[in-house]
């Protein structure tokens, strides 16, 4: 038995996100179905995330298990070779037969990008929030520094996730502006369901100046997911990194 | 009478060029079509680049005269309410009633981008040439070095152009790498038809070592066409910048 680790690249527009579902199309079930006519076995992946409808990678890594001996080279050139265009598997490696994607995952960086000028872009509207209002982004910095380290994210929660605690560590939050485009890259060793889109969020709501910086610890203490700010649209977030 | 510039960044992908075409749809075409609903009026865009199907641009520049007295403000607003996304109004201004688009440029930038890694991307196939093998980018950097000055570019000017003279300045090149994504910036007074495309399946040539650098002064020197590198793919290219 062989157990692959492969990391994806793919733009979330136009699949249900990354995990099976009925009636929809997932980059999981996209990928497992070229699998399966690649190495004649039923092969089912273990993703690191379930990103969600619309939301995009740039580093999402999954493991599967085949006993097919076909060089790894192979597997991915053929994957590329089947897969449609927005879907890339950007490397593959064999790994311990232990290697679980998901499990042995340190540290995950989301990246959300908004566009922040008077007009949307017909190069980044699929990639980004259209944001055309001033942005504060010292005060979305300040926000940012109160949110990172451990803390009992609940107020940064989406309603459908179910989780023992909800306690996360946030590494680090880097808020960067190059021209008109914001990103906010989020490192932590987890995330609750729709955590980092209520902190874009929230972030946003700090840099308009409609709370302040410091509310942001108010929030947090609240332990209320209406009290912070709304859920950013999927289409501006990107999986970037999982750290092993 | 009134003289408007007006700043145009467009994805060509599913566009015939800029120029009005019989049989299909041109951005030309595209923007006069809503500027003669919004404005009640006839209007013909002097636009400065006849840019290629498939060529995009960041920073397109148009004028047209209008006899309406409606604020150029509300005039870019309206725009971008009924043009599809791929096209959007970047900037509106109220000119002196000589200004000409296409006369007045002193310098135009264009950028071609190559995707220079093992698998496409998702992201920027429909904006880059996707390059899967090594590239050396110091040797390319000292071909733009002899490309750039006052030469006569016959050599690299495609078959449809037709022009007095085919000596052209090309003020700088700058080659730049970041990450995967290899850029290309040409700086020049003018182009003949095509140019800028065949300047860059030329340095491509030198980039993959089929031609030495110091070849493409020879290139200059045959004054034809056939000497140079292919014409690279127009969904590579876009135009950057007009300088005033």
């Amino acid at each position: 038995m062989n157990n692959y680790k492969i990391t994806i690249e793919y733009d979330g527009t136009c699949y249900c996100g990354w995990q099976r579902q009925k009636n929809a199309v997932s980059i999981q079930q996209a990928i497992e179905q070229k699998l399966k006519k690649i190495l004649s076995e039923k092969i089912r992946l273990t993703g690191f995330s379930r990103t969600d409808s619309g939301v995009h990678a740039a580093g999402q890594v999954a493991n599967f298990y085949t006993k097919n001996t076909l060089k790894s080279s192979k597997i991915q050139h053929a994957l590329n070779a089947h897969l449609p265009y927005d879907i890339r598997i950007t490397g593959i490696k064999k790994m311990r037969l232990d290697f679980n994607a998901q499990k042995d995952a340190k540290t995950k960086i989301y990246r959300y990008s908004i566009l922040n000028r008077k007009q949307n872009s017909p190069f980044c509207a699929k990639y980004a929030l259209f944001y055309p209002s001033a942005l504060n982004i010292n005060k979305m910095r300040a926000a940012s520094k109160i949110l990172t380290g451990k803390h009992d994210f609940l107020s940064f929660k989406g309603a459908k996730g179910i989780t023992k605690t909800s306690v996360r560590t946030v590494k680090q939050i880097k808020v960067s502006k190059r021209n008109c485009m914001i990103d906010i890259d989020i490192e932590a060793t987890g995330f609750l369901y729709n955590m980092a889109r209520i902190m874009v969020g929230t972030l946003i709501e700090v840099g308009r100046g409609k709370i302040s910086p410091s509310y942001v610890k108010e929030i947090l203490k609240f332990r209320n997911r209406k009290k912070a700010g709304p859920t950013a649209p999927a289409k501006g977030l990107t999986l970037l990194k999982v750290k092993y």
